[in-house]
């Protein structure tokens, strides 16, 4: 490809809306353009990427035994009225109705469109465990798309299902789909993707995993644990707390509960509502407080009210999970009854249809302060063994930085931010039970398979290598989803000599199967050298009239100007393909094996 | 791949609704499966045809200096009210309405989109000329999707669009892109594909081709003449009518009408209200009638009153590009005035705004009969010259078989069924005006660009391919796009010297390359070869219990029973490879070479 043809703009500035470096870089390299919010054009540098992609992500599929089909993108809306999804999914299910009346949906993934192919081809156990696969375009209605291609509204995904006849197959399978990812992230060039334990969310099920690659630039928040590897998404991270008393205070300076007992008194606390302006006034730790949460559910505005300890904060993914409803925060009203500012879990007199709940960070605690139910007062010496014996102690707590390892029980918790570049789920029989696909054991038996299912955004993963693979002049791309293996650059497009030379090499590298990108316009060096950076293809090769006297080119790897070296002009070919091979073994190198 | 792994059922009942051979072929081979009304879902045998359609199309797309990008499926109503086409188009174009409010349409072609993708990027005249294509989901709502994959409401397509600074290099890059067709439609099997001439319709511009498969099966009428090549889509093809008295009677056994001068008389035709009971009554020839068919316009519902040879009839598609305006059959009201069964050119009293237009076959034409524009009364001895004196002869009437070629005058005309499997259009500047894309030249002035778009649906292709190439068994694939090459049968599964001949044979085709699909089930040799036969492999391969008493296994093709020959089995792999070979030159001898 000759550069002055390729379609596309790029430039200096970066757009004002760009707030993470790949949005910013991918536009300023003519990769893809603003259709409408959260929708782009690819232009052929991106569709190059995300066409290589796609073809890693095929293979490792078809090495899973997966089978490549392709569903609708506008699906009828009774399929998911089988699932029970047309009314429990939010507005990000684009809802509309075609010329005739019938009601549809945008496909944004498509557990529904899989069983109802496989439904009747699948009423034997023999035809088990197998597993479909699509890369398909998907429609998801974000209230904020953000970040580029990080989070849009239209996107190219590969989503796989599989389908088996016990649990057993099916944790098999899913085990040889974790490792399949991880090659593939690896394949693509960012083999530091973890994966992390996820709350399955409107995709039902029980267990599942999301491979995230960290980057202050993602927008979920990740715990890990350096000591013992253990890793989760906030939202499915459990919490864990020291034991009372065992001495690792969470803030030194202040005096911690305890477990010695004392009398529950009320304190007068006039305009002391938050927890920060309780501690201070009783001058005490936070962490030596019983703090309320109130919520109230979507569907009947009744209220939860649920205690947790002063430091900690509400995990709203672990809450909804628990209660089966969304919730959203309450809104106290004068007739509830409620004391805003001051709720205790002492003589609370909830509304009739109330939930109260109590996190686990409560447990065994005393010695604690908190809302007396009444104006302007609080009590101390809340003992939660004596005072509250009736509570049940779950788990509502967000991690935090610092924690105590669920696994490994040390005090060694961070929290990274990550974005997620794939997830994987196992679904258990949510869709196949409620869109009644059965098979038939050996013994004539009916029974409900079980599925998982597996899915990749393609551009987001193309836009997250080039978060992780950039520096300040554009991306750096791996050899394996480059949209070029080289960047071809004739300096000084005007000297004939040069123009002779470069155009012998074009030609030559093409020869040899080699994809080059071959900058032949007569613009200045700064212009090329910025263009090259943008268009981000490891290997460079540069003909210029100072190279031409000394009969040699210049080859570097993009972002490392230490690797130039001059090669004579016949050794440049093989020089070229010397240095795509060895990006590729270093590549390779860090592929898992397939298991 | 195992068929016993396959994904998909066969079955032999054609369903109902299956009006063509590829629909219930493609339905009854587990190549896909309804989803809603024009929507399928693609099972692995017909993804794995798609694939190879769609990479011959690219190879296509790429030696045309095509660049790959890709467009929204999901696009803005504003793009498409840029172009006035979010007006102009009617109810097939789905328009939505997103969560935000916003207004959006499912791309169902993508003109606005490209000019929008690159309107910034060519405003220099040395960025022509270029172009740009993409394979992507595309939906149109139709009101009556048909014949599975032929028309149906979400389809794949190839869509290319290219820009030009003048009509000449339009026209040399259209013949490049129109050879380009008739080269990917040859190499994917069905070279017998004619180009016709058609109707621009809603994609606008001034001249088009349309490419299209033969078949009874086809939705469109085609006109063709043997004697010189020339063909049209019949709403495209000219009309041209034997002069008054050239001896050519239409109708041989009544008098035509002449060029003899008659008086204008009224005739009592109590009861006589169609052509051919006028023809009836009066014992002429229907071509010695003028007839009148009246439409209204969508807009404003006035009438349009066309009159022509009462033999004839009307080009609907002709008559609207003429009046720039969509129309329907009229209602004729009382109020009009308008004797309906009655109407006639001599005297006619038509309401305001209404107009009145004559097709050429009545040109020069005298002695016909007529309405009276009184009921229950025609006329007889009409001169359109005399009697009609300001009438203005336009071409409104359908080619019909047997009629005038206009290219070579001979009375040849054959009107056939086809399948429109793609068309290619020079589009002027009807989006790049509209949507203010505008480039400047070597002198600084600056120009509207001009574009032309090709457009290859991809599904319809492989449906096309299977109506052209079956029997009644199943379709029987061109080498080039089979989903396997190679079909291996192990006779008697359950043999188990068979088996291991079976195993062993397929280890050693798919180590040569060979796409083998392999029955590898033990079911009875009718469900074998009938599943065989749907899967349409161009190469047949069967290990049975008697070859394998011979040290052979039996090598035929799909669909000629005659060429099965038995070979030894340590040279069944190179007579796969020859067979393969032998197909894909055959093939490629069909194949035009490029321009």
């Amino acid at each position: 490809m000759k550069l002055s043809k390729l379609v596309g703009d790029r430039f200096k500035e970066t757009p004002s809306d760009c707030v993470v470096a790949s949005h910013a870089l991918m536009l300023r390299g003519g990769y893809m353009k603003y259709v409408a919010n959260g929708i782009y054009s690819s232009l052929p540098p991106l569709k190059r990427i995300t066409k290589k992609i796609e073809e890693i992500i095929r293979q490792e599929m078809d090495a899973l035994d997966g089978q490549e089909v392709s569903f609708p993108v506008a699906l009828p809306a009774s399929l998911w009225e089988e699932s029970g999804r047309y009314e429990s999914v939010g507005s990000e299910l684009l809802r509309f109705t075609d010329r005739n009346g019938a009601k549809m949906v945008l496909g944004m993934t498509h557990e529904e469109a899989s069983v109802q192919l496989v439904r009747e081809y699948a009423s034997t156990y023999s035809r088990y465990p197998f597993m479909i696969y699509q890369i398909q375009t998907k429609f998801r209605d974000e209230a904020r798309p953000r970040a580029g291609l990080i989070r849009v509204r239209e996107f190219t995904m590969k989503d796989a299902y599989s389908f088996h006849t016990s649990q057993e197959d099916l944790e098999r399978y899913y085990a040889r789909c974790l490792r399949a990812y991880q090659r593939i992230f690896a394949r693509a060039g960012i083999p530091e993707v973890v994966c992390v334990a996820s709350d399955s969310g409107m995709m039902g099920g029980n267990l599942s995993h999301e491979f995230m690659l960290l980057t202050p630039a993602g927008e979920d928040s990740i715990v890990l644990c350096p000591e013992c590897g253990y890793s989760a998404n906030m939202e499915a991270a459990e919490c864990i707390y020291p034991a009372p008393g065992d001495g690792t205070a969470v803030d030194s300076t202040r005096p911690a509960a305890g477990q010695a007992a004392g009398s529950l008194l009320p304190v007068e606390t006039p305009g002391v509502h938050t927890i920060d302006e309780l501690a201070d006034f009783l001058h005490i730790a936070p962490s030596s407080t019983c703090k309320a949460v109130v919520y109230q559910k979507n569907q009947d505005d009744s209220y939860v009210i649920l205690f947790l300890r002063g430091d900690l904060e509400v995990n709203e993914a672990k809450l909804t999970s628990f209660l089966g409803a969304d919730i959203h925060p309450a809104v106290i009203t004068e007739e509830s009854g409620l004391q805003a500012g001051f709720i205790g879990p002492v003589s609370l007199q909830a509304p009739e249809g109330s939930e109260i709940l109590f996190d686990r960070s409560l447990e065994g605690l005393c010695g604690l302060a908190c809302g007396a139910n009444r104006e302007g007062w609080h009590m101390t010496g809340l003992d939660m063994k004596r005072d509250c014996a009736d509570a049940v102690y779950r788990d509502f707590a967000k991690a935090s930085a610092g924690g105590i390892c669920p696994v490994c029980g040390r005090r060694s918790l961070t929290i990274s931010r990550g974005i997620e570049v794939g997830n994987i789920f196992q679904l258990g029989d949510k869709y196949t039970r409620s869109m009644r696909m059965q098979y038939v054991d050996e013994k004539g038996g009916s029974h409900t398979p079980i599925m998982g299912c597996y899915g990749i955004g393609v551009g987001r993963l193309a836009a997250s290598v080039c978060e992780a693979r950039h520096d300040d002049y554009g991306p750096i791309w791996p050899i394996s989803i480059a949209p070029w293996q080289v960047h071809l650059c004739c300096m000084r497009g005007d000297h004939a000599e040069v123009r002779a030379q470069a155009d012998r090499l074009y030609e030559a590298l093409q020869k040899a199967g080699v994809e080059v990108l071959y900058d032949d316009r007569n613009v200045s060096a700064g212009v090329m050298f910025s263009d090259a950076d943008l268009l981000g293809a490891p290997v460079r090769l540069v003909a210029s009239p100072r190279n031409l006297k000394e009969g040699c080119v210049e080859l570097s790897l993009r972002g490392d100007k230490a690797s130039a070296v001059k090669i004579p002009e016949e050794a440049a070919v093989d020089g070229v393909l010397a240095k795509i091979r060895e990006l590729n073994e270093a590549l390779e190198a860090e592929v898992p094996e397939r298991i």
